[in-house]
């Protein structure tokens, strides 16, 4: 028999945050007067109260976690605090449908930020804040998971990323709990810097807490129709573009740098490829533009090619511009960069950077043996040997990606979506980004109008994409249960 | 020094091959007094003037072969044969470009079957022999190579297909010369064999013998302009299917199958895949096409279906109708199709079944071993263990096909095309299908009107794809030139 008190335990717990969380909008609403406030506190109770019934079931009760367990746990953990994180959307003055109300939530907690509320301009601030929330606490979660969690499940490589702490899945939870701790300082510290930061460069209260969230989130979500496009201030693209970086970087480099050890921040090589990725990315686009239109304004050209670069790459996903107007080039460019992602341990998605390193150090080296058959070269990633499984791990990531995401696209056609907008929300929910390209999903378009269809299958590919393919598919087979 | 003699040698030989065949539309033309058998006559002549020169220049001089020089062998037989096979196109009434003369011969000799000649139902026959005849040597070019040379190469996994007699690269030449008597025996017979069952089918003596020799070698040129779409009968339609199949299975095992072991044929797992992969995406673009259009010829449909879906697949690219009108599902299976292939050592191109396999294995035992961290699990390829080298030979083509694959369609969009054409032109140019997506350059349309940079982009895609990426790649890397 399969024992699911631990995973019930772990599940109640974090929808007593979330339905602590849902007290926050309630409380901003309440404060000017919207009737949402009753919405929230209503879906406040009911969230608590799942989750401290199932607490209480099997507290004292559920003992140490499984492998399979674990693995059982992850999606587990997703898809309930999506359903619960719902709730507000379904129940609001917006009246979404289950469907959308299921979507919104996902692309929040995923850190997706595609959305399906129109008119946000006029959106009652709780369920603004609410959005927001969702992809802060879906950063947060993600970076936790993926430092505890994910190397022990041996996911797609994550395995070099094992802290020496957690070498067995007994020692999950507390190791985990421990370095949760300081991860949530770094990324509580760093919200507060950037809603300063915001504020002071002319945003609202409001909007610029909003915005901090989502931008260290590299969520994408905005309290403005037109994004953070609504900004007319190059100081503010700035800050954000900063912000989707810091967001971007692994932070367990940044905990060991606030112990002193700033070195591994700037030698790590998965942090160098990532920033030669947006240098290069960004120069390539500043330079088509100009060359496609003699006379542009450098400056605004470079704080808008390097914002949506960053903003793409990270899967944040917020626009200052439609890119899909830029010409063919850049169309193709930002829709590879949307594969690629950030690095390992942030909130970001997509690829990952270290496994486009991974890939690449294993490709070269083949090539050498084929120049060299008797000669010996070990690839390597951060100056150290690639373990033989951590390359099959990578590699078969990289396949089930790009199969996920065939697979996604051909299921969406079904639908009824023309071909590049199917394969462009196939990627941008894969990777968790948030816009497509073309009228309907691209920046400047909304989801609303999709199928139904097209976004529980969207809403699938988010979940698939945020943790990390393998700890979803691992359950549909049958060797698993088998075990 | 490099020594270059082997290599002039044996690209000498082949000219002079490449001359003689020549003299087939010269006669041809001649005996329909077509006036461009003197533009024939003349290319034979100078091609082989070459080709004897070459030849007599290093006889008895040039050595056994090395590994190195085998390696830039590959890609100077190509482009050589290439450049001389231009000459007809270059200087024949059509008057084409350099470029679009160039393009022509390496969508003849590579097999891709992409065309800028319009109107070739009025062109006259000699030019059409021609087409047909340098897909029919490319064909016999390329699984002699990859029978022969690519496993000693370790090309991609190749080297899984390594014939006992080949195992030190002094041995190639003998051994690939006996091995290449027996695969051209199977590969005249075959062709003997479906211009005769073309002809009695309903199709004149002269588009028998075409269609024949461009079905073998999964290559896709046409004497009209309809393609086959023009030959309105089942019969031939079924033959061709037939035909396209028998192209894009392994010859060696026709080989064995001749010398009385039949069963390896029909137990190969690569050959069990293949037909597996036919026949479910025949099966959903059949029901796909019942359920958008109920009361359609259910027998037409299947025929329709299972041949554009063996065309793609297999990389010859004819067309009997514009699959790209059947509807969004359609139009990604096919594009999907494209990348897949047939099976190693036949005439066919795309990543091949093999790899698909390998992939899958990997990624399934990768599975299994996140179940259980210390179970011991081997992928598999037909029964048996895959080398760790294999499977990292293959996991990096498939990245590099990935790769060149999106590199290859942001240089297109430089020269000017839209996002979808620049990828469909892309994907099918390496995979050396034929027709694409779109209007430009799908199933009804033409490759003339792109930019000269755009044809010498794809010429170049399809070098690419035709020689398995690393032979051409390998000559790029300073490592190999340093050695």
């Amino acid at each position: 028999m399969f024992d699911i008190r631990p995973i019930v335990l772990v599940v109640g717990i974090l929808l007593v945050t979330l339905g602590i969380a849902m007290l926050l909008p309630a409380l901003y609403d309440a404060a000017v007067s919207n009737p949402d406030w009753k919405v929230f506190l209503a879906s406040a109770v009911v969230t608590s109260f799942f989750g401290v019934s199932m607490a209480l079931m099997t507290w004292g009760s559920a003992g140490t976690m499984t492998l399979k367990q674990a693995f059982v746990l992850v999606p587990a953990v997703w898809v309930a605090l999506v359903t619960f994180g719902a709730l507000p959307f379904l129940f609001s003055e917006l009246q979404l449908s289950i469907t959308d109300a299921f979507f919104e939530s996902m692309s929040g907690i995923t850190t997706t930020g595609s959305t399906v509320i129109s008119g946000l301009d006029t959106t009652p601030p709780g369920l603004l804040l609410w959005r927001s929330l969702l992809q802060w606490l879906g950063g947060i979660g993600i970076i936790v998971m993926a430092v505890s969690i994910l190397p022990i499940l041996q996911v797609g490589g994550m395995q070099m990323f094992k802290v020496e702490a957690f070498d067995t899945p007994e020692k999950v939870l507390p190791s985990a709990a421990a370095l949760a701790g300081s991860i949530t300082v770094v990324y509580v510290s760093f919200t507060v810097l950037a809603a300063i930061a915001l504020w002071a460069a002319g945003m609202s209260f409001f909007d610029g807490i909003n915005h901090a969230m989502t931008t260290i989130a590299t969520g994408g979500y905005s309290t403005r129709d037109a994004s953070v496009g609504a900004f007319d201030s190059g100081l503010i693209h700035y800050i954000i573009t900063a912000g989707m970086i810091f967001g971007s970087l692994p932070f367990v480099l940044y905990i060991q740098a606030l112990r002193g050890k700033a070195s591994p921040l700037f030698r790590d090589t998965q942090v160098q490829t990532f920033i030669g990725i947006i240098l290069v990315a960004t120069a390539a686009m500043v330079t088509y533009q100009m060359l496609q239109q003699p006379g542009v304004d450098v400056e605004e050209r470079l704080r808008a090619s390097i914002f949506n670069v960053v903003s793409i790459l990270t899967g944040t996903g917020y626009a200052t511009e439609d890119y899909g107007s830029w010409g063919p080039f850049a169309s193709i460019v930002f829709f590879t960069l949307m594969f690629i992602g950030g690095c390992s341990g942030s909130t970001s998605c997509g690829l990952k950077i270290f496994r486009v390193q991974v890939i690449t150090a294993v490709a070269l080296s083949h090539l050498r043996r084929m120049i060299y058959p008797h000669g010996v070269f070990i690839p390597k990633y951060n100056r150290r040997a690639i373990p033989e499984n951590v390359s099959a791990s990578v590699m078969s990531f990289f396949f089930l990606f790009i199969a996920c995401f065939g697979t996604l696209a051909l299921l969406l056609t079904f639908t009824g979506l023309d071909p590049v907008t199917a394969l462009s929300a196939a990627a941008t929910s894969i990777a968790n980004v948030g816009p497509g390209l073309g009228a309907e999903v691209g920046p400047s378009g909304n989801f609303a109008g999709l199928p139904d269809a097209a976004k529980w299958l969207m809403s699938l590919g988010m979940l698939l994409g945020r943790l990390e393919l393998f700890t979803v598919l691992i359950l549909l087979s049958p060797v698993f249960w088998r075990s």
